[in-house]
């Protein structure tokens, strides 16, 4: 295993799988452009926009890279060479799209049903359609499965985020003077994401008093002020590539009996969602088993976004925790379970961990304890 | 004026012609999902991806966004709100699709034929398009012109770039020291670039030696050594978020005699397409202009890439300096013209200046030397 990516092994498996799921599907194969999914099956970072890069999986025969000339060696640290993967390039002037529909379906195939990962641009996939004669799916309904049940490493690279992201809160209350300004706080939070071993910071809130109250605040030139609570959702990759995403509540002195009350009926909230996860639970009812603990208590209103959101490569992905979604849990899913509460022009708290489904219950990636951690002033 | 975006005016402008041009082309409208053509028509950064945003430009009727309700914050520092334009905010559970559809085509109309903008992801491509009962086209063909004619404000924007990477490479000399790798001289790079007023650096190659034989290399952990020619090509965007991107080649000691002569018919190349270009010449044709004066001095094989690209919001789009584009061109267009030279496994050389048509010819909004600068060994 290199640091940037895992053996070939575990990807050779994984294009058999995919390959496998496009045949149950009913599909002549998948067409991966740049992004998670090509990361996912190839352990490939290429983010090439303009010029085709694809990888495409027949449901029968030998996956086969499509590539410009001139990127070829974008591919050398990804598992494709390794694998052996047929390579075929081109140069600016050829039909690139061409190359995929050999590639998907040989020559003088009839019609093919295929699918394209989601991030596939419509540069691409528009002239994709017209040349093979039709409009595709999204493979996600075939990859979904695959990309969503973690395998042994992957969890192991979620707990190494995990442990990351607490160890930058753990140091967050030392960043938190009143006079700070919210961006410098954060750029406090951002040597801290680095040091503490991730490849970068993906997202830095530092949410202060009245920013609370907005769940996708960034930072601002606001100065932090004695009694406010701040909200701090951190996070980015950790090698080879999997997501830290921890939210804690911080409150600078003392917060206010409301306050506290609030809190912790938030609290409260987020670990009967925890308790909640376990195979055969559905999505939806991991999100209602939070949003029940804060309805009873009046505070339903302020709970404006669902609860949670799968992770691994992407920061967002699959299984959303959210109403409506009755997937059932499985063992090897890994999400983030975050309610919170957001009060206009006042404040906001949430609470978030990473968990991980296991064979009876759930295992959080993140240690850290969940009180409204406050923070003493200065003299 | 804000330092992230233009006046409303110059929005309102480009939102009309955008329509006008969606109505000469017989389509119903254009939706713009977040990427250059939402900045360049709105001002807005706007980066999601899983939830829908989007622009809906009707060839008649007004101009109408469809956004999250919990990133409405997002429009803020757009020219959205100051244009007083319809927004349609949904949650999850709503059918942001349907929205889209209503914006575009009005209750009750038959069919639609509409175009979406070239990074439109196929997460929101496919379901549109089965919303809509119609697979759309590219949106760039309707706003190429647009977007390729540059006002005076963007060509301001332009030459403010150019002159903070000449401030960049007049440094670089300083940071090239035999035994220091590529990865801390682009430490440094990337210093300067903010330091001189970029936003961020957006790409930096440091081709040291046979690694300036690689168009596409980045930088590596190889240590300058006396003798090695060095590639520098770097750039970023430069508030209001136009780019700059220069490339100059270096040699550390006096270059061989071959090498002098090979760079010179480079340099002549270079300047002969710059000299080619004025409106009504085809980009083709001042892409053949400097490949054939590498034709004749026998380097033709060694040129392997196209003479430039356009760049504006975005480093690379239209127009393409390359063989087979037989766009006119027109004043107000900007694009880089960079001939270079690579000798896989020995060495490369290239050279890049951004220039902008006039009425008359081209002005180059770079104006460090063409020359190898040679830099002195220490004693």
């Amino acid at each position: 295993m290199t640091s940037s990516r895992f053996d070939s092994g575990v990807y050779a498996h994984r294009l058999r799988a995919a390959a496998a799921a496009a045949a149950e599907a009913g599909l002549s194969g998948l067409v991966i452009t740049p992004g998670y999914d090509l990361r996912y099956l190839v352990g490939s970072r290429a983010d090439t926009f303009e010029r085709l890069t694809a990888l495409v999986i027949p449901a029968v025969g030998e996956p086969t890279v499509v590539v410009p000339r001139m990127e070829l060696a974008s591919l050398k640290e990804s598992a494709i060479v390794e694998l052996a993967l047929p390579v075929l390039d081109w140069v600016d002037g050829d039909d690139p799209y061409q190359l995929v529909a050999s590639a998907l379906a040989g020559d003088g195939a009839a019609t093919v049903r295929f699918a394209v990962t989601d991030s596939m641009p419509a540069l691409h996939l528009l002239p994709l359609a017209a040349t093979l004669g039709t409009v595709p799916v999204l493979a996600t309904d075939v990859l979904r499965t695959l990309r969503m049940i973690k395998d042994a490493a992957e969890i192991d690279a979620l707990r190494n985020a995990g442990s990351a992201i607490d160890r930058v809160h753990a140091r967050v209350p030392e960043f938190l003077v009143p006079g700070r300004t919210e961006a410098e706080v954060a750029a406090d939070i951002n040597d801290a994401i680095i040091a503490e071993g991730h490849t970068e910071a993906a997202f830095i809130i530092v949410g202060s008093g009245p920013h609370g109250a907005d769940p996708h605040h960034g930072f601002s030139d606001r100065e932090l002020q004695a009694g406010d609570i701040v909200v701090i959702d951190i996070g980015g990759p950790y090698e080879p590539g999997y997501n830290s995403d921890s939210t804690r509540t911080y409150s600078l002195g003392e917060p206010s009996p409301e306050v506290a009350h609030q809190y912790s009926v938030l609290q409260r909230a987020q670990q009967v969602a925890v308790d909640a996860v376990r195979p055969g639970v559905t999505a939806q009812q991991v999100d209602a088993a939070a949003r029940d603990v804060l309805a009873e208590a009046g505070l339903a209103e302020f709970f404006v976004h669902r609860t949670g959101h799968g992770i691994g490569l992407s920061v967002h992905e699959e299984p959303y925790i959210v109403a409506g979604n009755d997937l059932p849990l499985t063992a090897g899913m890994a999400f983030s379970v975050e309610p919170g509460i957001y009060f206009p022009g006042q404040w906001g708290a949430r609470i978030e961990d990473i968990v991980i489904v296991t064979e009876d219950g759930a295992e959080s990636v993140n240690q850290r304890p969940h009180d409204l951690t406050v923070v003493s002033l200065p003299d």
